[in-house]
């Protein structure tokens, strides 16, 4: 953003350039929501800057599921309620959240916190394997390989599996296959192929 | 956002709604924000935790031409270079910004803060229009609307003008027309209707 001396000031652009620290927001953004907060909601800058202050400060990362908590020990994985015998592993938090929102699934968690992706500097180091192995060590289980099925969570996918088998850990991965609901002309062919080769006999 | 107590922790929680304050952040873009600043940018938390703050503190209006200032007045009312016998009307500090761009106003300015919108509930007393009009009883002079040309920029300058002349001030508007470089084939119907109705007459 040009901008001259005379027009802009210190705090303002100040604030401007922090607010690019957010994926996805650009000089404009940034401007656009600079001027929003200042014209009309002060309050919301305020308490936009506590709880900024107060997460960066107090979230970490359970020592157990590596998902992100307040706690030495997330709420998750202190509950008695879930069964220690299954352990879903996926990407990030939002995965975790999805997984939950199904309501089936009542084992424990691990979160990756990323994938594995080479060109991104991201190896088996950056993802804190060794964590989920002495994890799987100290606790047998059964692991679900739940990462994207994207070429990188694919990667992760098998990379994990091979590391994990090595263990005597029993894998498995979620189904591909149609949506449910899903209709044969309105999926792609990739998928479609991937529901043939992986198909399920039907026990009548 | 869906979440199980037992998924998601307080702070971060707080963090998402909070991040909801910023124009145009839905709830998976607050999502995604705050883990990449809890997992990649903390120092930028921070940062942007401090920026926010001190604007929302000390960043009001200069009490000459209404933009953002830390000061009473701010630097561009109080240099003595800017021509104080012509004053531009914009809408927001942004259009300042794009006018002070061309370098070639060398006059003052009175930001708006917005455009009339009687649907929004903004009116003349909203725009804190009686500081215009003393500003240009104060310091007679010629003024400039350059209010944008949408309905509601249109409508305004038409209010301002009116306002304006009542108090026996000489009133102009910016042009319309084809851009520089534009072409009458790329340009739409009402563009080159205008053009044609303010034509000038060229002088040889």
């Amino acid at each position: 953003m040009n901008s001259s001396p005379a027009a802009m000031h210190s705090h303002l652009e100040t604030l401007i350039t922090a607010l690019r620290c957010l994926p996805g927001v650009g000089p404009k953004s940034a401007q656009r929501m600079a001027y929003h907060l200042l014209q009309r909601d002060r309050a919301g800058a305020f308490y936009l800057a506590q709880a900024l202050e107060r997460a960066a400060t107090d979230v970490r990362h359970c020592s157990e599921c590596n998902n992100f908590s307040e706690h030495e020990v997330c709420a998750l994985c202190a509950s008695a309620k879930r069964d220690a015998n299954l352990l879903c592993v996926v990407e990030m938090p939002a995965d975790l959240l999805m997984m939950e929102q199904t309501q089936c699934y009542r084992g424990k968690y691990f979160v990756l916190m990323g994938r594995l992706s080479p060109l991104d500097g991201v190896g088996a180091k950056e993802l804190n394997l060794e964590r989920l192995v002495r994890r799987v060590q100290e606790h047998p289980c059964e692991v679900i390989l739940a990462t994207n099925f994207t070429v990188e969570g694919d990667a992760t996918a098998h990379y994990l599996a091979t590391l994990l088998q090595s263990q005597n850990v029993k894998v498995s991965r979620i189904a591909r296959g149609l949506p449910v609901g899903g209709e044969l002309d309105q999926v792609d062919s990739g998928t479609l192929a991937q529901a043939v080769l992986e198909r399920r006999e039907v026990i009548a």
